[in-house]
């Protein structure tokens, strides 16, 4: 099964790759939140070889991010869907899009938008700050030490206090 | 050289895949965010294999996410900085942030915060609908076609309207 590399290391972006750095577990996740929930359906849909599907679906099923449903006896079928965890990890891909319609496509040209399912409103995503309510300006970010920053990490943390002119030790 | 493998597929999520669904991507571009932008130190945070990293630099230079800015002559050495398609790139990472915060470290356990670099304020990120100002609620999205959707994705967009009860034809 896919291994977990940076389960106990303390960064959460780390912690986070285990999860989405992998070629397959976005467009996994894309299909279970488009509603498409079935082994032969998903593997149809991505093109992604049985064995390694197998293997994400084990890998999304034991760290709780899908749930296997059965919707036939004989022979056992299930669907994928998604857990609260699953969702939450799902939401991410509303930054894959932002990134990608930015970039990676031409302005207006983006081949999905989202709408919500009960207004059948059109969906656009900014990131803002919660306390500001304004947008977040990646460039004014700087990272320091949060309540499980590790003692052994003294160097980066005087790292982040020289580059930044901050003083983090308050 | 890392491939893109779906430098063509007409979906934003799977485009945006080919970068940042790497194991070293994400952290790579962490490290660049941090201030930490050559070979020697980025590999030695990481500990990850310089032929990886090489490759994975050469991949982020040629797609335009990097730049490679000389600062010593003999031998020839250089940093590596965020473009600015790097620095949108580097925004999925917020979202990492929110997942893993939420649901790989316990409440308020998080190693890492961000800060305002000129306010010095925290910054905690929502993802908010342009239009109505509210949080995203990824469990009430659903798909339809955009602008570039493919033709003879039929299947598809008839899958969209069937699962959604909505019409993307109009």
């Amino acid at each position: 099964m896919k291994k977990q590399q940076f389960a106990n290391t303390p960064c959460s972006i780390a912690r986070a790759t285990d999860y989405l750095g992998d070629k397959w577990i976005p467009l996994i996740l894309r299909e279970c939140l488009y509603g498409n929930n079935r082994f032969d359906d998903i593997q149809n849909c991505l093109d992604v070889g049985r064995n390694i599907l197998a293997d994400r679906l084990v890998f999304l099923v034991e760290t709780g991010l899908l749930e296997k449903q059965k919707y036939q006896d004989r022979p056992k079928r299930y669907t994928y869907q998604l857990t609260n965890k699953g969702y939450a990890a799902a939401s991410v891909l509303l930054a894959f899009m932002s990134f990608s319609e930015a970039h990676l496509f031409g302005p207006g040209d983006e081949p999905i938008r989202l709408y919500d399912r009960e207004t059948g409103q059109r969906i656009e995503t900014v990131v803002i700050d919660k306390t500001t309510g304004l947008p977040v300006d990646i460039r004014r970010l700087v990272p320091g030490p949060g309540p499980s920053f590790p003692e052994d990490e003294k160097g980066r943390r005087a790292r982040f206090s020289e580059y930044f002119h901050l003083n983090f030790d308050d």
